[in-house]
């Protein structure tokens, strides 16, 4: 049997990485972007549109499914796949982050976070064995642990303690997925390591981790309000400590620049709300930067949003999707979803290819530049 | 050429037909339902599904594509086919219904109607020189003559108007369309019979604008809040002395019995938002009668909506479009959009092959006593 990670080759000027990663749904190429997937849906696309455009891997919440329908429900239907009607690989998150930023009365103990389901106050437990069994249900290509993620700023020592946590919890869940089989019937799971703004907990944390040798790993509490120049340091701190032949993932980010700025310090996995988010309000992405389609300046513009990038929502005038979304249509979310997320994943295409051929770094500075001065020229 | 419509056979023991009616973006076989995309779409579904699923003609609404975003600017623009992506088929109403449904201060005077905008109040008039001048820039391939649609109840006096005035604006429209050559071009024209529930006035309306020869006719002024009965009243007492080598059309119906029961009085062509509205609220139509998917007793149901009705949808188990409808996800409006269309346009592929085998009479009396038994047993 083959490694479930190869590193094919890792960029000379930058840290940047180009692996492939098998799942028992299919073969992913990094670097990647994911899709989100919260309720069971890509909000406002089918699943053929989004094997259109190229989505390798979806996320799934945890959190969301669990409440609602139930993780029962979807393990007795045959698995979140079938359930959602996905043939690909699907990453689902331990629910741990949503309890925090979501729920109501959450309590963190050493065995877990009590809470109340943000829908209906009903009172709820997530612990090691309770995240890794709804994924389980799930029948998750990739389930990631249970963790802790401080708020920003957070004292250093109420982040010790959340990374000694993390840890703990890692290392149960790890157990837990060994003695249910999960591991051996070929379904990942990624520990994530926290550690706020402190170099020296974040190695801790990193290196903790990699002892307990997990198919792959995510940076943790990072986009959680910090600067983006925080951020990106708070990555460099612990990317050097995790195993090099294993993924690498950065929960819940970002914009385009971010996304290439992200892979230059060798992260391979993202995943990010803002490309769907955005396209509900009529928001879209180009190589010059966003622009929103309710500007007046559109509203008669026969182009495509991007000359050139071939998916189904090229087929439309800006000035049909201005219409469309100023008439508040649903088919302006789907549209405007489905460029976005093709805009994406496009973007994690043109960085493979720029490693492939060995100038990852001289293209995303550039790519960077140009798409920021079109941010500043507006 | 050829004539745009073919009768190509009637049936021996109720009034209803089977045809062809030809139009410059395609052919269409009738009986046909028309889904209804009022604002340059069909709500919730991309033109992609909708071709999957048979469409052969769709209906676009004069009155709000003119008010947003103007139909010089769907012109400019290469009309509404380009505008929207439609390779097939449109027809257009003339936008006089949504101004006594929809627009505020409206003035019915002998020269048109004067109206606010019911988005902004801007002061607005449409006369049939207004009319045939939004659908030339919308390029409909069925353009509908201006009319005025008496409410229901109605007097005879003020019935008796509203047909005199509606076959003056008729006779105008066509003037209109042969002067600025729509007509010659292959576009075509239907006239609207008014009449309400006078048998005599209707036979005057139906009489008067076959004397005019239009390319098709509508039964107009039902379905406005009379009971079934009548409706079908009305229509029996208009479509005898409409000129049988042409299309006829009832505007803004119905349920599928309705259909069915329509097409037995000799009606070919039919359009109701009822099928797409009710799918954005949970409700999707089955041969047993409409069933709520909100109920509890679809939360595990692994079955399609219908079994044998292959479309998109059919691949997503009732729990999952259940558990879409309950979280408000847009994707139950597009999938469950995607089943109601498809079998209200699949049960106009059935009534055609009952046609065509010579059996329509036993058959619709069958399919209407199943559909209203599931709906007495719920």
């Amino acid at each position: 049997m083959p490694a479930h990670f190869d590193l094919l080759s890792a960029d000379t000027v930058t840290a940047a990485r180009r692996g492939r990663l098998r799942t028992r749904h299919g073969v992913i190429e990094t670097p990647i972007f994911m899709p989100v997937g919260t309720q069971g849906t890509v909000k406002s696309v089918t699943p053929r549109h989004l094997k259109d455009i190229g989505a390798q891997i979806i996320l799934g919440n945890t959190y969301h499914l669990n409440l609602r329908p139930g993780s029962e429900l979807i393990r007795d239907l045959g698995g979140l796949h079938a359930f959602m009607g996905r043939d690909g690989p699907i990453l689902t998150d331990s629910g741990g982050f949503q309890v925090f930023s979501l729920a109501k009365l959450r309590d963190i103990r050493d065995d877990g976070v009590a809470f109340q389901s943000h829908l209906d106050g009903a009172r709820l437990f997530l612990g090691p064995r309770e995240v890794m069994g709804i994924q389980q249900n799930l029948d998750s290509d990739i389930a990631m642990v249970l963790d802790e993620c401080p708020p920003w700023p957070c004292e250093r020592d109420a982040c010790a303690r959340a990374v000694a946590r993390s840890l703990r919890w890692a290392q149960q869940c790890k157990q837990i997925a060994t003695d249910s089989g999960f591991l051996a019937n070929g379904n990942h799971v990624f520990a994530i390591a926290q550690g706020s703004t402190y170099d020296d907990l974040r190695r801790e944390a990193a290196e903790g981790l990699a002892a307990l040798d997990f198919p792959g790993y995510a940076v943790g509490g990072v986009s959680v309000g910090e600067p983006e120049p925080e951020m990106l340091k708070q990555i460099a701190a612990t990317t050097p400590f995790l195993p090099p032949d294993k993924p690498r993932y950065t929960m819940g980010l970002g914009t385009p620049p971010q996304l290439l700025k992200m892979i230059a310090l060798g992260v391979d996995l993202f995943d990010c709300v803002l490309p769907t988010r955005v396209a509900r309000n009529g928001l879209v992405f180009t190589p010059d930067g966003p622009l929103n389609l309710r500007n007046e300046k559109y509203r008669a513009d026969p182009r495509p949003i991007v000359e050139g990038l071939a998916n189904y929502t090229a087929g439309f005038s800006r000035a049909y999707l201005r219409h469309l979304t100023m008439a508040g249509e649903i088919l302006s979310c789907t549209l405007l979803t489905i460029h976005n997320l093709h805009f994406y994943l496009d973007l994690m295409a043109q960085a493979r290819a720029h490693l492939d051929a060995g100038d990852y770094g001289t293209w995303h500075r550039s790519w960077i530049a140009r798409y920021e001065a079109g941010v500043s020229a507006r």
